[in-house]
C-alpha cells in the first residue's frame, strides 16, 4: 500500500517550539517551522514585576498557545499540503514541566486572580527550587526501603513531578486546592489537542514514579511526606488513563482543530519527553542500542530486554520509551552548556579575530586547531561538572575541573579536553550499565551539536571505542513525534500498525558513521583512564570536602541551586 | 661619621642585567640602568646555526662583557658621580649558571675553536637537559645514605653545578679537559672584576653542595658517579677560597677598571645568587624572617637559628645567606609564568577591549574585577603547577589544575584563584617549615610583581594569615648587591664594619604593609584548606598516575623537560 499522507510532529523545547511535516511513506521531513516563546523563561520576576525566589524557573501558558498555531500553520504552508492530508499529530515537550490547570485544562495562570502567584505558573523541568523537597522524599524513600528508589538510580531529582507538587502543597495550600490537575507539559498538550486528559507511559514512568509492575506510588508513602498529601496527590496528579508511546490517545477535538487550523478527528499520539522522541526518530528498536542526545545537557536513553537497578542512572521504565523494551536513561548535566561557557569566558582575542577573519565559528576554529594538535596526545583532563554530575555520581554540588595545565597548554587543548571529557563522562555511564549486565553495542548521537561538530563526534567514537552514528538532522525530537503520529493514525488510515513498523519505515536515514581510529586506541584508552582517575578522586572527595565547606555560609548552595 | 660615598650593585638576570648606584649613608638608590642581553637565551641553536638538543638553555659570554660596562657607565652618568666616589661593587646573578673558563677566566666559548660546541657555552640555571644526571646523583646519594641529601629537601636539582658538569664530563670528555674551571656566574663576575678566582658561600652552599660543617662533597661519592670524575671535579670546580656574603673577595683590578670605567682598587664583595641578594636589600637579619621573591617563579629564602632537615625545601646552608644564620630556601616554579600564561591564553576579547578602553593593564583590570567579586568567597581552587612543583613535593612532572568551575565562573575568579593558589603554595611551604620547628614570624615580598599588584599582596596576607611587607622597589637584588658592597668596603673606607651594620642603615624603607582582613579570616582558612585537599590529592596521585601514563610514549616527558 502506498502511503500518501503526512504527519505533524511538534516539539516544545525550553526556549522555543518547532513543528515538522513528515511524509509517512519514507519519514522524510517536508517542512519545518520554529519560533521562540515570546516571554522566554521567567527566573527573576513575573510579567507584573512580582519577584521570584531564587531557583524558580517558570514559563507562560500563553506562549505555547500562541506559538503552536503559528508554527503549525507555517509548516503546513511550507509543505504545501492541506489539513486533510495530515493523518496524525504527535507532540513532545520538556519534562517534567508542570502545568497547574483548572478542571477543563485551562492553565491556572491565565486566570486574572492567579497572575501574581508564582505557584500558579508553569514550572519548567529545571525549576530547581525544590531541592529541600527532593531531599526529603529521597530520605523517606531510603528510610522506608521503597523499591522505586533503586530504579531511579538511588536519587530523587528536582526535575520530577512529586517534589514540585509537594512544594505547592506546602507553600500555598490555597492555590493547591484551586488547581484541579497538575499535568506534565506533553500530557497537557495532548489534552488541549484531544479534549481528554491522559498520561503517557514515558512521562509517568520517568518523571512521575509510575511503573507497569507497581503502578503509582503509594498513598501511604505520600502521607509520610505530609499528612493528607496522599489523597490530594492521587486526586490532582495521578489521573487519566496511561498510553504507550505511539498509541493514539485521542483525536483532534473541534476546538483544537480551529486553534491550529487542522481537521477535527486527526489522530493524536500519546506525548513524549523531548529527548526520548529522538529515540523514535533514530529508529532504535533493539536491545543494546543507546542514544546520546547532545544539547545544553546530554540525555542518554538506551534500550534493554531486562530490568536491573543501576545506581546512578536516572531511571528504568518497562515499555517506557519503545514498547517491548525496558527503557533506561542516564544524563550528563553540563555539556553544550560548558562549551558555551568556554566560548564566552576563556577564548582569547586572537582566536576571536582569526575566526572572524576566516569567517568561521569559534567552535569550528577550535575544533580545527584541536584536530591539528594531536588530540590523542592531549595531556589535559577535564571533568564536565560545570552544573554538577547527574550520572553516575548524582551530585549537583560537584563542580568542573581541569587537570594537566602547563606553560605549553594552548586554548584548543582545553577545548579538546572538554569534548573528550564529555565523551569520557558518557563512557563512564556505559561502563556502569555494562557492569550491571546491560549490553550496549550500538551508539547513536543526535541533538543540535553532533551534525555541527564532526571533530567532537570523532572524539566520541575514539573514547567510546565504538562506532558512533550521528544524525544529520536538527529536529530529531519533532521528527520522532511525527513518527509516533503515524503509528497513532493506524494502518487503516494510512499510517502504520504500530510504532515499530512506523519506525522501520520512517526513521532517520541520514547518519554519519564515525569509526574509532584504531591506530590511536591505546592513546584514547589512556585518556579515558586518566579521566576515571580524576573522576573518582574528585567525585568521591568533593561531596565530603564540600560538606565541610558548606557549613556556616552556604555559598556553595548559592551557586548550585 | 658622615658617609658620603656610593656603591654599585650589579644584577645579572636571565634576560637582562641592571646596575644601581646607591648612597652608602641611607641606602637610597640614586640611579639605575638596565639592558637586555643582545643574544637573549639560546634554546634552539647556536649563533652559527648548530642545533641544540632539547632542554639546552645557554647564554653568550659576550653579552655580559658588553652589557655590563654599558649599564655601569649609564648608571654612573645618571647619578652624576665620579669613579672615586664609588667605594664598593657588588654583584649577583642567576645560579647555578655555569661558565666554562680557560685558566685565566676567559670563557671557553669566546675561543674560535669551541664556538660550535654547545658544551663550551654558558649553561643557564634553567638548562634542564641534565635530568638523567640529576636522577642518577640522587639515586646514588640515597643508596649511600649521603647526609647532604636531607639538607637539600631530599632531591637533586637540575639547577645545581654537579649534574651540569657531570653531563659535560660524560658527553664531551675533550671539552671537559680543555676547560680549566667551571664557575657559577656570580663567581665568574667577581673573578673578572678582581682577577682572582673565589667562591661565595651563597652559591657554593645552595648550588655547589658545599657546607661549612662537611666541606665539599667527597671524591669517593663523585667517583661513584663515574670512575675518575672525583679528582677531575675537585680540580675544575672546587677551587678558590670561599667568602661570606658581604665579604671583600678582592679589589677591582686594573683591567676591569678600564673595562667598566671605574677606579682600580675599589672593593668587590663576594657574589650572591640574585634572589638572595634581595634578602640583604630587605634588611632581613633576624631568625624567623622570610622573603617571597615573586617573579617568573617564586624564590623563598628564610633565616633561622638552627639546622634541621626539611623534606621538600631546596636547601639549608649555615651562613649561606646572611652570616650568623642558617639560610633556608624553598621555591615555587610557576608563579608569574602561570599568570602570563593566563593573560596570553584565556583572557576573553571583551576584557582585552575593556582594558584598552580604560587604559589599564590586563592584570590591573582582572585584579580590579577580582576585588569586586568577593575574593574571599571564590569557590575555585588552582594548583600553581604549570611547570611542576618544587617545594614541597619536588615533582617536575606535576601539572596545574583548576577545580570548582561552574557555569557562573567568571574570568576574574580564575585569575583570583591563581593568585590565591600561589599564596597557598607559599603557605604550604611555611607550614612545612613550621612543622619542622622553623619559626616564621615576619614575611617580606619583593620582586617585579608585588609593587604592581596590591590586590595580589592583599590575598597573600589573607592566605598566610600574617602581615606581608611588600617592597616598592623593582631592583631589590641589585640594591642588595650594593649593600654588600658597602660592607665589603669596610668602615675605614666609608662603608660599614660588616653586612649586618650595612643592612641596618641601607635596607629598603619603602615597604607597604598588607594586613590580613580579620573579618574574612574564616573564609581564607577555608580557601587554604580546600587548596590543601587538592594539593595532597593530586600531588601524591600524579606521580603514580603519570608513571603509568608515561609508559610507552613518553609524551609527558616531552612536556616537562
Amino acid at each position: 500500500m502506498e502511503r500518501e499522507g503526512y504527519t505533524l510532529g511538534i516539539d516544545c523545547g525550553t526556549q522555543s517550539a518547532r513543528a515538522v511535516i513528515v511524509r509517512v511513506s519514507d519519514g522524510s521531513i517536508v517542512s519545518e517551522s520554529d519560533m521562540a516563546y515570546p516571554h522566554g523563561i521567567l527566573t527573576e520576576k513575573l510579567p507584573d514585576g512580582t519577584g521570584l525566589p531564587k531557583g524558580f524557573v517558570l514559563s507562560m501558558a500563553e506562549d505555547y498557545l500562541e506559538v503552536l498555531p503559528a508554527i503549525v500553520q507555517e509548516a503546513m504552508r511550507r509543505a504545501g499540503i492541506r489539513a486533510e492530508n495530515l493523518i496524525g499529530i504527535g507532540v513532545d515537550a520538556t519534562s517534567c514541566t508542570v502545568v497547574p490547570c483548572m478542571a477543563d485544562g485551562t492553565p491556572l495562570a491565565l486566570m486574572q486572580e492567579y497572575r501574581q502567584n508564582p505557584h500558579g505558573y508553569i514550572k519548567l523541568w529545571k525549576h530547581h527550587n525544590v531541592k529541600e523537597q527532593a531531599e526529603r522524599i529521597e530520605a523517606l524513600a531510603r528510610k522506608r526501603g521503597e523499591k522505586f528508589l533503586s530504579y531511579y538510580g538511588g536519587m530523587v531529582s528536582c526535575e520530577w513531578m512529586l517534589p514540585k507538587v509537594l512544594q505547592i502543597y506546602e507553600e500555598d495550600r490555597q492555590i493547591f486546592h484551586k488547581t484541579a490537575h497538575y499535568v506534565d507539559l506533553c500530557d497537557w498538550l495532548t489534552w488541549r489537542l484531544t479534549g481528554i486528559l491522559t498520561r503517557s507511559v514515558n512521562s509517568a514512568g520517568f518523571k512521575g514514579l509510575w511503573s507497569a509492575e507497581e503502578g503509582d506510588i503509594s498513598q501511604d508513602f505520600l502521607n509520610g511526606l505530609h499528612q493528607g498529601f496522599g489523597s490530594a496527590y492521587y486526586e490532582k496528579v495521578l489521573d487519566g488513563p496511561i498510553f504507550l508511546s505511539g498509541a493514539c490517545c485521542g483525536r483532534l477535538c473541534p476546538a483544537a482543530a480551529r486553534w491550529l487550523g487542522l481537521s477535527a478527528g486527526t489522530a493524536v499520539s500519546s506525548g513524549m519527553m523531548d529527548g526520548h522522541a529522538s529515540v523514535v526518530s533514530l529508529g532504535m528498536k533493539r536491545a543494546g542500542e543507546m542514544a546520546v542526545i547532545v544539547g545544553t545537557s546530554n540525555s542518554i536513553p538506551l534500550l534493554a530486554d531486562h530490568l536491573t537497578a543501576i545506581e546512578g542512572f536516572c531511571g528504568v521504565v518497562r515499555d517506557g520509551i519503545i514498547p517491548g523494551f525496558y527503557g533506561y536513561t542516564a544524563g550528563q548535566i553540563s555539556t553544550g552548556d560548558m562549551l558555551d561557557w568556554y566560548i564566552s569566558n576563556i577564548v582569547p582575542a586572537r582566536y576571536e579575530e582569526e575566526a572572524k577573519r576566516r569567517e568561521m565559528t569559534l567552535h569550528g576554529l577550535l575544533a580545527e586547531k584541536a584536530g591539528i594538535s594531536c588530540p590523542e596526545k592531549n595531556p589535559l583532563t577535564i571533568l564536565d561538572w560545570w552544573n554538577g554530575n547527574r550520572s553516575v555520581l548524582c551530585n549537583q554540588q560537584l563542580s568542573g575541573a581541569i587537570w594537566g595545565l602547563t606553560m605549553a597548554t594552548r586554548p584548543e587543548e582545553i577545548y579538546c579536553a572538554m569534548l573528550q571529557g564529555i565523551a569520557c563522562g558518557t563512557r563512564v555511564i556505559m561502563e556502569r550499565g555494562r557492569a550491571c549486565g546491560i549490553q550496549i553495542d550500538r551508539v547513536f548521537a543526535c541533538g543540535g551539536i553532533p551534525r555541527k561538530n564532526p571533530f567532537f563526534m570523532q572524539q566520541y567514537a575514539n573514547i567510546l571505542d565504538m562506532p558512533v552514528y550521528a544524525a544529520n538532522e536538527a529536529h530529531s525530537s519533532a521528527h520522532g513525534s511525527a513518527v509516533c503520529a503515524a503509528a497513532a493514525a493506524g494502518e487503516e488510515r494510512g499510517g502504520y500498525a504500530g510504532l515499530v513498523q512506523a519506525m522501520e519505515r520512517m526513521h532517520i536515514n541520514d547518519l554519519t558513521e564515525y569509526r574509532p581510529q584504531r591506530e590511536h586506541a591505546a592513546d584514547y584508552e589512556r585518556i579515558y583512564q586518566r579521566y576515571c582517575d580524576l573522576y573518582w578522586l574528585l567525585g568521591s572527595r568533593s561531596r565530603e570536602a564540600l560538606a565541610s565547606v558548606k557549613e556556616g555560609d552556604g555559598f556553595y548552595e548559592k551557586r548550585t541551586n
